[in-house]
């Protein structure tokens, strides 16, 4: 394990076999048993760490973002192309979860013929110290951008945002919330309300609407109790409760991926793809209007769709 | 109009053209242009009132109970029995429910198969003053009586009811919350929560289950409000809000019916039959152990099921 | 009554006692015992009616649209200031339905906090022979312009409508769907996804959200059957399933506004903005971008918020 | 592991380091570095292996049934009685299921006052060949029998099973459904309907009516589509959809239990609880009318109620 933190790397591995703690990546790559790696640090630590991993061959799942700025991120995508294998899973866990799988297939299974329409909510209770408008686009909606271009296998061409005056329960001076739109490079609209300072709940929800019918996701119901008058539900608080088995199969689809030889789930495309769009975002919400996403020319290494519709 | 409590009834018919009010159902019945009887009075004056409408051959829409005691109610079948057609509607104003209609379409029309059983819940928030044991069955349970012989066609044999200990907001001395069970003449089950102080809602629900599927209604969703970790329902607090609509529906569809020169809805049989079977389950409810309902023959003039089925 | 048709008139009202015939406006105006005047004519014909009923002092119930020309709107606008009282209700159904009204109260008690987006649907099975792409936003939406007027008690200040690739259950030809968003003079966001020829069913939802929690109506939940592996429940298909109370309602709030001496509802103004907004709107579907939309001053017989805010 | 096909024990635990195969308990418990027992074998053989278990003094997780017959669960809790201290822990997943537990911190946790009856619903799309009307009873509503017991904290006195008219689609002869009640020592009442051929869906819900309010568990909501004119759910078809995540959970809080030197979960005594009960019930079904349930003394090792009610 690499961690600048030596004490806090010790105390979360102690009593695990095996385990070494460094404070330099280079030197916990080189680790003898090291057979994969797994990137959790923060963001701007990222493109390091991968392009060591990729010279020693290792298998990498790595945090979303892959790499914040895309000119960053098209150097993962070009180093990993001129391997010519891939070797990067990018941990955008909505992929994992069993609801976005079922709409997933049923969307690639046809028969609500072709999607024409995501309206996507996305509400945290409250945001963390520090937390930016331009992050309720690149830290936020990400989630969206990436399931958004998974779900329908598209490009995002993209993308306004529209601020509505910011709720008083939000931080002074964070546009909180924003309402993001993206196009599509087959003619479908994505968009996204996010409200990071809600303060009543952790609620992302996905309808799809089709030619044929639509589909929703993100409706819990679990414990209905009724009282005084009212038939209550909880409101999960935390993304943890949400997501929690999806995280979980994330890093287990990546094990027994990386067991198998193989490599899965979203790609250092995706992850490439994912900043631009932020990238793109954030200008919309800096400027106003609609900017178009400009992406590089796709390497064979990620020719098929399958990346994506996977 | 006859009311004994002539001041109240002036009031109650001020400005309408064309109305004068009695203290006497004979007196009422002979003014002037009256073609059909509305008997609202309480149960026990039923009996006389509906005797003399079919004394002048008018048709008539009795408020239920047709007649509380089962003795009573043969008599008034016997004598529109005697009199050769049908002049009584009954107030049974679920039949004109529009989730009622949609439920007993269903299972007419086949496609789930014969039904097995019905689960029904009748919760009030609570009882008025005088409110008795007895009453939870023969009051509140009496509209289940009538909606499960109307909804599955078939004539209710047998009742059991279970006391579980009192709900400390029940007054003192009352048993509510009761568990009331029928048993049908063709081998269905019915069974009834009645819950007339729950404190928390006005919640009448019935799920039918079928050979090839359920079928439920009651879960009314109108305006759900998130807000401090939590989505929150009304429930309504009083039957009139349930069944506004369908009370409206029951009095058009009498009026309809009898400027048509027929007689829709619910029978004196089904009348009688809903005060035999409330009366087996009193008996039941004071006795413990299940009793067996025994109803006389069923004249011809209701001799095919249409007046349940229909 | 008033109708180019007399036969279908004559038709219409046969049976009712005191009902001529015309198929001229004045002359129906000036039949003997004319207190009041409904307008159900299409919506060219509606400024000369109006007029006239303003000649005569009428109240008058006028279907929306008001007038289709903001144009024309405004001249009734004026033509009624002039008059000083105000003498008409537009036929916006919506703010007499139960959902509707109890979303309204909601956000007037001011316990969710200010609302800061409005997320709506709007959803046909079919569109009628003749329907364009302006009538998804000129008529269809309208609904949703009015709704939104009325639930924030707030003017729209801009349009932007996005057209996504049609689907190929639209007629050829057809913008169906498209996505309009709206921006409101205190900086709130209006949404509304507009489709008639969705296929699957009539849908019309909203859901407010503000500042300490969101509310949606809007889901229907009613007969739930469960077989074959599904629970499924019947979609509406059609605005008078939807709607019928609420246009009940709007009648009878008429009829006893009228009675009393007063009018309620939506007024001229309402009208007038509910066309400019429209107009806006269909330029920028036609134009693509934002549009702003430009009102004129407000008379002060429409002074306050009273009336958007009723 | 024991198993008497060895072949298949073998294929079963191959590429697992330090585990040996037997066919004999004894030889299997006798195995270096066996530290915990896992009985997942029928029934029938679960009295020896547990006795051996007790006999070296190993932690065992015994699937339900703890012993089939009562006489021989009682033996087991004399046993363990006598060496004072718990080992066993019974598989009744359902302790382990979120929900379940959601329902029992709120029932504990008092805010809606006493529990006056729970509703259940237990739902199977087909019964495996060979099961037997009693296995209705005791298989299947064995898990309602321990988590009745579980969730309120009582004990089971009395049961009714009510027979109606098979479904056409059960195979000939087997009983199915029926409708089970039960009372409790404080009063309270449990009805079940168990439907193991209900051909439509894997349906387990619980909803328990206390005195100021009820709470409801099991209504599934995940993809809703729409289409064609109805929204539509897709139904769990099997068991392990719904309970997955609580077998986990369960194996997994007896590996931590066991490693703390603790036992946690269902203990003999409820095992032995269930067994009585679902005899009793089995004479129900057999004989008709109400069955008392007779329990031998508990014994002090588990005196208080803690185990009942964790």
């Amino acid at each position: 394990m690499a961690d600048p933190d030596v004490e806090r790397a010790k105390e979360a591995v102690a009593g695990l076999a095996g385990v070494s703690v460094h404070t330099d990546t280079e030197a916990a790559l080189g680790a003898p048993g090291v057979a994969a790696v797994l990137i959790a640090s923060p963001g701007p630590a990222h493109e390091e760490a991968l392009l060591a991993a990729f010279a020693r061959g290792l298998p990498v799942l790595c945090e979303k973002p892959m790499v914040p700025d895309s000119g960053g991120a098209l150097r993962i995508v070009e180093a990993e192309a001129r391997l010519g294998r891939r070797l990067t899973q990018i941990g955008f866990m909505r992929r994992h979860d069993a609801e976005y799988r079922r709409l997933k297939a049923l969307l690639d299974g046809g028969s609500l013929g072709r999607p024409l329409m995501l309206h996507c909510t996305h509400r945290n209770v409250s945001s963390p110290p520090g937390f930016t408008s331009a992050m309720l686009v690149n830290s936020s909606v990400s989630h969206e951008i990436d399931a958004a271009r998974w779900l329908l296998g598209q490009e995002l061409t993209a993308v306004t945002v529209l601020r509505p005056t910011p709720s008083s329960g939000a931080p002074a001076g964070l546009l909180d919330p924003q309402f993001v739109l993206f196009e599509t490079d087959r003619g479908a609209l994505v968009d996204v309300e996010v409200f990071v300072n809600c303060g009543f709940g952790y609620q992302v929800r996905c309808e799809a609407v089709c030619e044929r019918g639509s589909a929703r996701i993100g409706a819990e119901h679990t414990l209905v109790v009724t009282t005084g008058g009212a038939a209550r539900e909880e409101v999960a608080q935390d993304y943890l409760v949400r997501f929690a088995a999806a995280y979980d199969r994330e890093v287990q689809a990546w094990v027994d991926a990386t067991r198998r030889g193989e490599v899965t789930g979203a790609s250092a495309w995706d992850g490439y793809a994912a900043s631009a769009v932020a990238e793109a975002g954030v200008r919309a919400l800096e400027h106003g209007g609609r900017v178009a996403v400009a992406l590089a020319p796709r390497p064979d290494l990620y020719a098929t769709r399958a990346e994506v519709s996977r």
